[in-house]
């Protein structure tokens, strides 16, 4: 699982980064998975190694334009790009009538499926291996927070262990690689487990904005690999992110505390820290840093891939 | 007057191309007037050397994405730069629908005047300076082709002249300044025009996209000083102009040569001419200079002055 940052600016584009989307990239199926999509999002992929061929899914957080204004011009492309599947799009309540209205006046039809789904919190997706959850933040207006959870996967099954524990094979094979007890004809008890490699255990993903400092940006950020949160002030303008309902980089850094997050990435910084003023992007990292010490701060085409806890530990 | 090219590229963007928008420059008055907005016109703004404070009127052709998807992006962030006065946008119908719907639906509150103006085939503006007026080209919606006029200036009243000539200041002065011919208390008969300069000619700058050839495109050209115009396919692919109602080159350069126009620019390409392919760029170029010498092709970010007529006669 590979995070990409197309956009870490909040509002307005800046000439280095532009308005907010991330993109997840699923390397064992081919897929691409995107969160919300800023103006200009269609261009960062040209510029980025991703391919808008392998979109399936597009997760929206709330309804302002520097999160949806390039849906429409993405949407156009991936049907002229000729390769798309299908394309199915989360969001809260207006998503789909925005879209409507804007494919209604600009005469664009799709050549693929593009299907909409108006979300509530909760459980909003799930196949074999994930489930996504949903909540509502505390923004402006109806702003959901993700998160994206790998299941379990059990260890592999060691079929030559079992051929020499003279285990007959059949239907006995598959309960053992479920990790089950099983007694064979002859007596023995053998545990599955004792045949399976360590269980790989899935990955969490929080991706909270916007949103001010809130409980429910905790609880989607409980115990994730990586918490993406919004840090549009530093601490010193916090009484502006109490008024715009926006986290200052002490409240991203908060929240991935309470959650026992493991690593924490902020974004969608407000320009006004551009180098060069009194205040810049490295001191919000620095305020966030003292307090959550594993912060990284986004950049435009940032890629952070997100290892196994397995692997952690042994690393 | 100075034409700044925004994206040049038809329907799609690519790396070294955005999607439609010019941009006039008045200097005399600190003016800016865009032409198109597609998505990424913003970000465009920011890496060229125009000030989108500047912005006062935004001219749209027809409602298909790839003209109108950084409308709502550019407007949003005009009030969030915070200088700009009032902007008018003039376009066809749908488009103030399209609008209102965009603001619903994310929320968005300009925080100065828009007006949309839908228009109708003629002048759609005048001021001291300028008419604008507008035609219905042939394409697959309403596309609207626009001429902008610059009004002639009567030549610069030499007051030093009217002074060595003895005639004394007065009422006298503004009539001689219009070119009127008047009889001064001594009985002398004097004509306005041998106490001013050279008139200055105004120029004319057509912008017809998208259409197939037609003959309103011609009538909009007529004497332009410039006339820019979409070249979407190459010759050879004529007949997916003619299905597309789209211009190849040399429709372009007909155009051009019909309306007597002074210079054209193509611009509008289909990325399917990129270098590297059969036909490239360069052979559109080539197609319809063959045809009308004096065009130029657009890139991103390219910069003409339109010339006086007055300097052409002199140089
Ligand atoms: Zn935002
Ligand atoms: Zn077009």
């Amino acid at each position: 699982m590979q995070i990409t940052f197309l956009g870490t600016s909040s509002g307005v584009p800046t000439r280095s980064r532009n308005v907010s989307s991330v993109a997840l990239k699923l390397p064992q199926r081919s897929e691409l998975w995107l969160f919300d999509c800023g103006e200009g999002t269609q261009h960062q992929f040209l510029r980025s190694e991703l391919k808008i061929s392998q979109l399936t899914r597009i997760f929206i957080t709330h309804m302002h334009g520097d999160h949806i204004f390039g849906l429409m011009g993405l949407l156009a492309s991936c049907g002229l790009a000729g390769n798309v599947q299908s394309i199915d799009i989360y969001g809260p309540p207006g998503l789909n009538e925005y879209l409507q209205a804007a494919l209604r006046y600009s005469h664009t039809h799709f050549s693929y499926p593009v299907k909409v789904h108006t979300i509530t919190s909760g459980l909003i997706y799930e196949d074999q291996e994930f489930y996504i959850y949903c909540g509502v933040l505390y923004h402006r207006i109806t702003a959901f927070g993700y998160r994206v959870i790998e299941k379990d996967r059990p260890g592999r099954f060691d079929v030559a262990k079992a051929q020499r524990w003279h285990i007959p094979p059949g239907k006995i094979y598959s309960q053992l690689k479920h990790g089950e007890t099983v007694t064979l004809e002859d007596g023995r008890v053998i545990n599955g487990a004792d045949l399976c490699g360590d269980a790989e255990i899935g990955r969490k993903i929080a991706y909270c904005t916007d949103t001010v400092y809130c409980d429910r940006a905790v609880q989607l950020a409980e115990d994730a690999d990586v918490l993406i949160h919004e840090a549009t002030f530093a601490h010193q303008d916090a009484e502006m992110a109490f008024r715009r309902l926006h986290s200052t980089s002490t409240m991203a850094a908060q929240t991935a505390l309470a959650a026992n997050a493991h690593r924490l990435i902020i974004t969608h910084f407000s320009p006004r820290y551009n180098p060069g003023n009194p205040i810049e992007f490295k001191d919000l990292l620095k305020e966030a840093r003292a307090i959550f010490p594993k912060t990284d701060m986004a950049y435009d085409f940032m890629s952070y891939e997100v290892p196994r806890r397995r692997d952690s530990i042994i690393v």
